[in-house]
């Protein structure tokens, strides 16, 4: 498939990830709103809490995607490094700022907004903030680099406030069907259509509950394209003696 | 911390990952699997069913880590491109194996097994097999790279195929310890105790349901190590108010 879509890549910063102690949501939250932008979200990576993993992992995509998004890492206390990681990144100095500081102090009653809380408004240089109306703490974008919390509600919400600066392409239609046919025995003829559809991805993706069977799910930014190749996957399946075909098709 | 433990890292194989349509288990799954054994998983990444874009991950990781896993595509369609990725990595041959042929041979019945199910017998010169008891088809360990399904119960069954070639380190122990002080709050303090700690890796986590607190998580191989942290972060959270602190050991 061709893509001129847009680009993105997620670094999920977070050692309690990498150990199993919890599961990363924002990579699949991320992935559906970029999704329906038509934007291509192309990797995602998780690192541990480690300056020399994220100035890598922001350096080694920031130029390969035209967005890079960051979770994790940036509130009051020690192990809160993304911020300075990603100045570092950049090569660019960071510091309190007035504008994030003056956030926090609306926010907190007066003298609640100590030393650790006050990092929260350390911001690089050049960086424009991503408001944060749930918990105040503004992320930031530097560059193209969007920097986020790591809790899941509030990851949501600096989403929100990052939309309008992001350029999406055309939204990528999705069309699945569903049918009682192993994989093995289609595998032949679904390479052949996949052949025949260039401007369509089509993936396969096995159940093996409720019987034996898979779903194809058929994905392009050109509907055309995309029905002509659902109609070849429905004679393909129909021929292979699938009597039940669930279908799902784009939004 | 310090940290001389056996390494690792994932690649998640996944059109179907990136674009959200599908969350993937098996990172938290090996994650899980691997603190236990005391091997630290250092990185996690997901990347696109594109030959360039698995030759990549493969090569850029498996020099940099004991162990690399790979989850999904080894199927029989024409997406599953993992094992002549992986075979590309390494600048070796692949082909249709006898060992692994004989495996599918006894489990589809007379005519089944066609070419697209072929596919799965193909192995990289050099490999050693990983038997799959659920579904047949084998996954393979080439050098230090272990190519798995993407199924989370199939990727469940190899890796106890698996888990005999892998050599575990001192297991990492956790402690945690959960409070209602807010981690603006005792950021500053809890700086200094993480410092005073230099072989316990301390990590904050807010919440913010049942009220606002934290949990502290302290990880460390050395018990004794990890038990004066603890006194020193419960000392604290006393200090700084805490009523109730829910802690919860290793086991």
């Amino acid at each position: 498939m061709t893509d001129s879509n847009p680009t993105a890549a997620m670094i999920v910063i977070g050692d309690e990830v990498l150990s199993g102690r919890t599961r990363d949501a924002n990579t699949n939250y991320l992935a559906r709103q970029l999704t329906e932008m038509g934007i291509s979200l192309r990797e995602a990576r998780v690192v541990p809490d480690e300056r020399d993993a994220i100035v890598e992992a922001v350096n080694g995509l920031r130029t390969r995607v035209d967005y890079v998004f960051t979770s994790g890492g940036i509130g009051p206390t020690h192990d809160d490094i993304t911020a300075d990681s990603v100045a570092a990144a950049f090569g660019v100095p960071i510091g309190v700022r007035g504008d994030a500081r003056a956030i926090l102090e609306a926010f907190y009653p007066p003298g609640d907004l100590n030393e650790a809380r006050l990092r929260m408004a350390r911001i690089p240089e050049g960086a424009e903030l991503i408001l944060n109306p749930l918990s105040q703490a503004p992320g930031f974008r530097l560059e193209n680099v969007f920097v986020m919390a790591g809790v899941p509600n509030i990851f949501a919400e600096l989403f929100e406030s990052a939309r309008p600066m992001l350029k999406g392409g055309a939204p990528t239609l999705a069309w699945s069907l569903r049918a009682p046919v192993q994989e093995g025995v289609m595998a032949q003829d679904l390479g052949e259509v996949a052949a025949r559809h260039p401007r369509v991805s089509i993936g396969s993706y096995p159940f093996f509950r409720g019987g034996l069977g898979a779903t194809l799910v058929a994905r392009s930014p050109d509907r055309a394209a995309l029905e002509a190749a659902v109609e070849d996957l429905r004679a393909m399946l129909t021929r292979l003696g699938a009597d039940a075909i669930s279908e799902t098709p784009p939004e």
